[in-house]
């Protein structure tokens, strides 16, 4: 009953497979290799377009912060939520990698840009006053950091207005698998369509040991030399990247990685369900994909401790409980166990 | 065939047995698993000393520039020789890490600094001269970018002058086993018991799939935290980090990384003896690792390329051959036959 | 009637004074010189203490992050408040000079802290958690962005506070005078006395052309090398630096500065009893210093526009208006005749 | 007898009456001043084109590195002498301002660059490999740091190599004014015709208490807006600019600029006449503006300084002795008394 974090599962039985597969012989470094061209294939069909260039990178945080990069110059400043995770949890990366650039934080329930705050922040903006850092980029998450997802229509009129504002997109999709599969949206409508720039789409906290993708659309792939000198420069163009792009094979072969996040996003559902129907427990935010945040009454945290449940408390009064790919029926029905009995 | 790099090589299987072994239930994110116990446990045997910290990198760009992060400040510079491949190859990496921090460059035959260059780059430090940028950092390269090696004492002795000048040494082990190997010299020997303060001791090019340690000795212990909260900042602090660690204990487990390495430097003894043998042909630099670096006469490298070698020329006019864990006699043999009928 | 910027205001012509006195012959560069030491002496006399180091500056950007970049690293943060000049009106330079540290912004009335976001957030840092930045600086700034002043006894309260968390307190006296003045506070008071580690002391605004100085107090001293170095490496060290200190030495002679900073509040005080007594105009935020915000009735900004009065719209719907040492009665004067015929 | 440095000299007077006549009313903060439109003018006729941008800076250093900064990617190169000042003399600010750009450093006698030594570099880049720092632009320094000057035609045929490589070129001017009275170039000559892209003029050395011009031509014109941001950002856009372009104008007005780079010029020539006059004694370099470098017999050094004379050792046991526009033809005869009684 861990439900500590999806980070802490293990990979996909079949990522180990496609690792020791891709260990046969010697292939081209730095991503020369076959296997690399096979993942493009996979996308290419996935996004429905081969207007994009991607690039594989094992970490979550340097694969925004590298992504916004090449989006944001020293001089300018990235909108996102007040809550977001390159603000909170990344430990300055964006600040690091853009060279000294800000993030200005917006508020909004749930983890989610509040479209008013966004209008009166680009309203806000004036280039020509040179003391003050201008927005150059909107950064969103989905899922959020509460768990909570947005629609693509919700990405998409953010993006219309940011870029009216002269702004460009990032989506940070570190659990974006459950936010499309919550949200019946294709990998397509979810990003270039909604006007994304960027994507950071994350496989590690879906299945992977640990691989990322920074996919730049149309105008943004002429930044796509610049982004790999960068990730040369950052440590992350590791030799030996077929190990990075059989992962990534491995989940996208027949939409692996859906089916992965939909079994941790129905968990999470009846996880959920559990929860509220105990006396005094709510829920702190939607469940909307495979995070869930709940208020829990007196004691029945240190309870469910003590009966083998791992979770953790969160800033607000919450206590999150994550589910992953490997989250299973029985795991949820002995919690419901558990909370009967506490 | 191919001579191309040791980061062409796959993985060492219990690289990959390990690695597979590790993805078996949940464990704590962030390094708090029960594999970097043991590879501490591992690795204090091996150093015969506990008095130090280790950090495990996927990569050694990220490696040696962290390491160097927390030796020199911005304002600061880092002594290395002219070929380093601090200085060529990682694309400004320390520059980007320290935050702005000089390489000054030192020469040297066969990559290796000359005794008489790093005493006068030492004496001409004036701590007090705020325009010049004094040298915080002596940074050694084992093997050497010309595939030769430091022996112990001479790396004990460079450390003991720059420590007298008020710098600490840094040791790039990219192909430290190689050295080892070569030299007879200990692990212990050839780091701490040297005077190295800080060393980026590699494993990928010796058979792992993307595993290095930076290793903090004594008073640079103090560094520590600072090192792990550059590591996140910087995306080097994998959620998942016990498939890192998984890979350093199969490689320490019997010394199998050292036994390894004794294999490549084995093979590139033979490759060189083939080469040398051949009229016309001689070596660019002695042979004390798994890099043969060779003068060749006209057409032979056509000639060898035909035959399905495949080898890089190299700045300077000669040609780099380098042998892995994989590499076998019966390539070398295929080799000099190829050397042979050409 | 210019209300516009203590920085659109001349030089006080002692300042010219001294410039053109310290121009004859030749004087060491950078630092070295006579004018140096009497401003040292001066300072101790005004800080009533010897224990030290000042640097001086033409920039007050350059000096609040010239100061920051010596208290906070590369992965720390600096707690301020959300209107502070720092984070509002620098372009990033706190970001640019620690090399990428974070603002963390907190709320509070009149541009001034709220003591209990400043509680909570130094209780919520937790610097064994290696995602999140960690508060290592907090900065206050006084007069604030809003012409209000803190006391001593708050800024000794607020530093307590944050050094018990184990932070360092930066002063940005931009506009120090201008509270001193209005506080009745002695400058050692408001500075070490109150517990500021390092003091941005303004004299630009106040009437030097451009001249600020970074005063490290105590500890902080065993930064004063760093700081020269960081100070050279972004062009603020200037080869003729006798012109900074002939300015200096003007304003502190006789306590110039203090003086014309009494000056300049006292015609802001007159100016806000004119505006007050207007119908429909009220103060913003309370006047103790320079500066006078207030909001207008509709349609008098336009006209007194139309009468000569320069000034600014501010954010929030009010407007600026502030007093300079050049500000004269018979300015506040017009000023009260351009109000009534309006 | 001061000949220490060009930078101990006072200002003109014409720069301090021009400062004082500045300092009259209030005028526009940040450059909106009408003395800024009048340098303009006059920078026009002197260059002969109107095709440029200027920014005022008080800091030689600054200017360099801004100038830098906005033509060199943190991922990429800059090619200077071994001995330019931007790699010798300023505490890293190149690396600083750009982000953790590299410098890359070519050999050349007189501390010019050889013209074989840049074929090869420029023809070793290889954009395409991304591991290795490309370069992008050539940093030109004249007069050198050995006191020679480069000819205009030198200049234009190193920056038409430089560009068909794909570089800018940056011209460090901080004695470009004895440069062109050397060598009898053009201000347009030496800059916008050579094909220089970013010229950083210095008036400091000339007779300017700081005051230099980071000027952009023809195509980065385009970069305008982002060195005013990166000026804002560190600490180079100082409030009251009015009194940085009070001693540009009060230099360019008549040429004053060159008649005094004229006047040190000559001083220098004579000084060289006595000292190679002077039995042992010979020019380290050819002396081609305000600096003398001479290999002085054993004890002559000692002998001068006993007599008063004021000059520096140098780098490879040369003595530098620099004249300023203040250097009388009276010193320069009191000098060659000392010679002859020593």
């Amino acid at each position: 009953m861990d439900f500590s974090s999806d980070t802490s599962a293990p990979a996909h039985p079949l990522v180990i497979e496609a690792i020791a597969a891709a260990n046969i012989g010697n292939a081209p470094s730095y991503g020369g290799d076959a296997i690399h061209l096979r993942v493009r294939k996979l996308l290419t069909d996935a996004l429905a377009t081969d207007d994009f260039d991607v690039w594989l990178c094992s970490s979550g945080t340097a694969s925004n912060a590298l992504a916004l990069s090449v989006m944001c110059p020293p001089t300018g400043a990235i909108l996102c939520h007040a809550e977001a995770h390159i603000e909170r949890d990344e430990r300055g990366a964006p600040e690091f990698f853009t060279g000294g650039g800000k993030l200005r934080l917006l508020p909004g329930d749930d983890a989610k840009i509040e479209a008013q705050a966004l209008r009166s922040a680009l309203a806000g903006i004036d280039r020509s006053f040179v003391h003050e850092t201008p927005a150059d980029v909107l950064s969103l998450t989905n899922l959020t950091e509460s768990g909570t997802a947005y629609s693509a229509a919700q990405i998409a009129e953010y993006a219309a207005r940011a870029q009216q504002a002269g702004l460009t997109v990032h989506l940070d999709g570190a659990r974006l698998a459950n936010a499309l599969v919550s949200t019946g949206a294709s990998l397509a409508e979810m990003s270039w369509k909604a006007g994304v720039d960027v994507l950071t789409l994350g496989l590690t906290k879906t299945g992977a040991i640990g691989c990322e993708m920074i996919i730049l659309f149309g105008e943004m792939r002429r930044k796509y030399a610049e982004l790999q000198a960068r990730a040369k420069r950052s440590g992350h163009m590791p030799a030996k990247m077929r190990f990075l792009a059989a992962q990534a094979e491995a989940l996208f072969e027949d939409d692996l990685w859906l089916q992965l996040a939909g079994q941790a996003n129905a968990r999470a559902s009846e996880l959920a369900a559990h929860l509220t129907a105990h006396p005094g427990a709510e829920l702190a935010y939607p469940v909307q994909g495979n995070e869930v945040f709940a208020v829990l009454p007196d004691g029945l945290a240190q309870r469910l401790d003590d009966n083998g449940a791992k979770f953790y408390p969160w800033p607000g009064g919450s206590h999150r409980f994550v589910c992953s790919w490997q989250t299973s029926s029985e795991q949820i029905k002995r919690f419901a166990s558990a909370l009967k009995t506490t």
